[in-house]
């Protein structure tokens, strides 16, 4: 018990970062809109969006044809939370806010792992995203079983489940905590290319001995990152892409 | 284990197909348009549609009748997810966007079975539809004891539940792979011209001694195979089928 | 397990029918729509719902004032699918539809009791409703435990329950099969002309030994039987009942 | 068992009374019409139910600031089912109707109890609310496992139940049963001038050994006994008692 | 048992107060309001709140960017509970009314803890806010195991629990009791300026052996402190803050 809790590794990290993933989901009242309208609304909220890539790490994400209930996702990284809390006023500023609803919203932090000492993908205190196609994102709570077996218990289950990540290199793990910040314990976040390895993944991990801790894993979102004005232009009506015949 | 996860039977699939199960619900406020702007919605949705099957497989149901939160599916199969994504906006894209929701979205991958090396009905990595009139959807979770079962285990159990489904010859089964891409593990679809054989089936399978590892198997869609536009007729104001009252 | 599943009793069912139980809400802007406006709204829907009736029986009932989500139940009972549909797009084809939900809908079909042989209220292909004042509906889930109880331990259960709904003879049960067509096993109807048995029977029953199998039995939907326009009159604005004091 | 069911006590109860708790909420955009308009809709609304008041029982209670989704209570106890809905089919024909929602409503008979054979609380056949400032209502389910007791077990349960709940003399209790009629058991009420006694004995009946047989006791509505114009009164722009500023 | 319930201690608590937590949602619409219509609303909401800082203690948390589905906090103290509601009817009174909804609204009352007889943080029968930058908050569901414990065995958990908080003393805790309000057993908030501390304590308290009897702890509620003006302006639409282009 006096290694758990504020710096169990003996070394109480100096600096960490928060994190936030909001999905949005756009009123499809605003797909009737004129076309020139809604263009001003996505160039403004870019531009809104854009004046804090100076400040904090913003990812854009589409998840049109993925999942019905959201449409983009704006991945969030900012060493204080009031940045993150600008950023949401500043989009609350924009024309297009009256048409933004945010279904789901996760708070986390940066932190070091437990289970590893070493700098690894685990570790990470400062988000360092990759350029890979896709991003699966989803909350994860574990049980209280899991949270009373013994350090050493859970640290032999965590090195499997490792030892099994590393068996697809081409996925890249993203793990921030959210304890107390919000609903879950972790938002657990993979980068690839290739959604194949990523399912394949997590199909061998259904059998890890340490799966049955899980108490919930969903919702799960298949994210496709896109520039931001690209993934604002995946609501649709984009001139010369597709055909937007007149209303009669 | 050492047969688990990526390539179990030594083979890596070499090639898989998205399916995407995007379940529309209309708002109702689109029942009161005038006819002639609901017809021009819904062939200006049917053609955007159709722009799409030279490139990716696209069947049309209608549930109107049989589930109370939706009005039609689109059942989707492409190589890339782009292209899933690229229908979504497309559909967004047109005049009656504004009124369409998407109350359930499954998006799942081909796969072959872990269970069979045979090639079967489990097997196939491409979708190929049947001509059935019926088509019965419901996204699957298996329980944590099921993927803690040896792999012998659960084969044993699959060839029971797999002998069993081949007693009803006219009901064909596609399974696809959810794990990591949604909330499901799997989702599972039935091709039947005859209810009553499929509702035996799921009522036999209910004693399968593997049925107590389902953690969830609902919602059921029953699902009525027709052409685009007639499963968009089922709407309702189709003239000379039924008549409608001008409001007075 | 030879007994199981498709024609346990050696008979295959020759006939049955689909049951569709639609609960429908109506929007309340609709109570505010003039009453001459109204009138007609409810006299189309009601000529369209009754030009099914030669086709496919229909029964409706109020649940006004009884549950506050749903206004009225029409319980209907065709030999097609198709039919069921056919409904549902006439009544979208109405004036009334933009203001008409389902929140709950509930497919099954008739179907021959596994726990009995002789003719009795378990075994009606044919849905035969009675000329009782009250019909309680609910669906209904067994626990996967049930299932894997043996035949004969089950039909010992059934025995004891059917036994003690025989004590109370003024309360006709209606059993419909909903597997795999939705997302319950049984939608279980009462009719009665006594509310007070039925409560009676429904808290006998709690002690029943079969009980602790119940997974789910709500929501329950208390009906009051009523021809299909007193059912509409119940959503208000009736002239002569209740005076409507102009909107100042 | 031959002690259970219809007539547990060789005594069929002779009269009963049907019990109604509808939990109103108003549509914010009420809130924003003009004050005479509100005051229209607000006295034709009491007027009408006023006008039951003869023929039922009907108690009003304001939920404005203890609870989020609902405003204002009526109980409402009827020796017919058809007076409960003529008099919501009333509340539908004011023009207030269109901004009225009934987000709960439970439904419920009075009974006398299976563990009591002296006329005391919880054997009232006919409902007689007392003067009480505050009215706490939840829902009530019961396990599988308490109805697998024996009859002398969950007498002996129910004995130190109402013993503890006698220690608390200023809180008044009602019972009454939804069995078959609504999704819960029971609802039950307690009538109080002083919330810390309640909450006293809630928190004391945590620890009564017939507690964990309880499925469900939730959601729980505290509720402020008013004259339902007081009532109306609490969704505000009541002139004199707070300013409203004019629109600008 | 003798010790349990009302006045355990043996000291009946002299005076308490109501504690509400209202979580208010501003609808996305009212962000397309002129801005001196949005500024007149904020300046009258804040006007109505401040007049009731005299009888009863207010504090304002913006939720803008730390949850998706609120916006703002009112955490209320009150002596008497007639003054929540009076306050809630004057927020129903102001014309920013119509856009307010509240997701999400605890009551409970302040008590003398069980577990301590010393003054400390958790006897608190007033609330004392202190001045800490940010409060996170969740309603506490503790399972039917807990309360079957005896209560020398719930002290002897309590004790261990209270010196892992003791651990941090930057997080300040505010517990309120629920039991018969409202649907959780207490309301649990923390007071802090270090987000880090706060989620070691919650992720250190996950080992905690009275962890298990948890039941619930969601929703958790980040809120950011600031005075009622400023948290309405995280709403957006501030000049010289962000520029709103004009809709064109």
């Amino acid at each position: 018990m006096s290694e758990s809790g504020n710096g169990r590794n003996g070394v109480r990290p100096v600096t960490r970062q928060f994190v936030k993933y909001s999905f949005f989901a756009v009123d499809h009242a605003w797909l009737g809109l004129p076309p020139d309208v809604r263009a001003a609304h996505k160039s403004t909220l870019v531009a809104e969006v854009n004046s804090f890539t100076d400040r904090m790490l913003i990812r854009s994400y589409s998840t049109v044809g993925t999942r019905g209930e959201v449409d983009f996702l704006l991945w969030q990284v900012a060493d204080r939370l009031e940045l993150v809390q600008q950023l949401e006023t500043a989009i609350f500023s924009t024309p297009m806010a009256p048409y933004l609803r945010t279904p789901y919203s996760f708070l986390a932090m940066t932190r070091q792992s437990q289970y590893t000492t070493e700098s690894n993908e685990l570790t990470l205190l400062t988000v360092k995203p990759g350029e890979a196609a896709y991003f699966f994102v989803y909350p994860f709570v574990k049980s209280h079983d899991w949270y009373q077996l013994s350090f050493e218990t859970r640290h032999a289950l965590m090195r499997g489940h490792i030892a099994t990540g590393r068996k697809y290199p081409n996925v890249r793990i993203n793990t921030t905590y959210s304890f107390g910040l919000d609903d879950q314990d972790f938002v657990v976040g993979f980068e690839t290319d290739d959604p194949i390895s990523f399912l394949e993944l997590v199909m061998e991990l259904r059998e890890d001995p340490g799966r049955p801790f899980t108490v919930r894993d969903t919702p799960i979102f298949s994210c496709i990152r896109m520039d931001f004005p690209d993934a604002l232009d995946t609501l649709g009506g984009v001139p010369g892409e597709v055909s937007v015949p007149a209303e009669s």
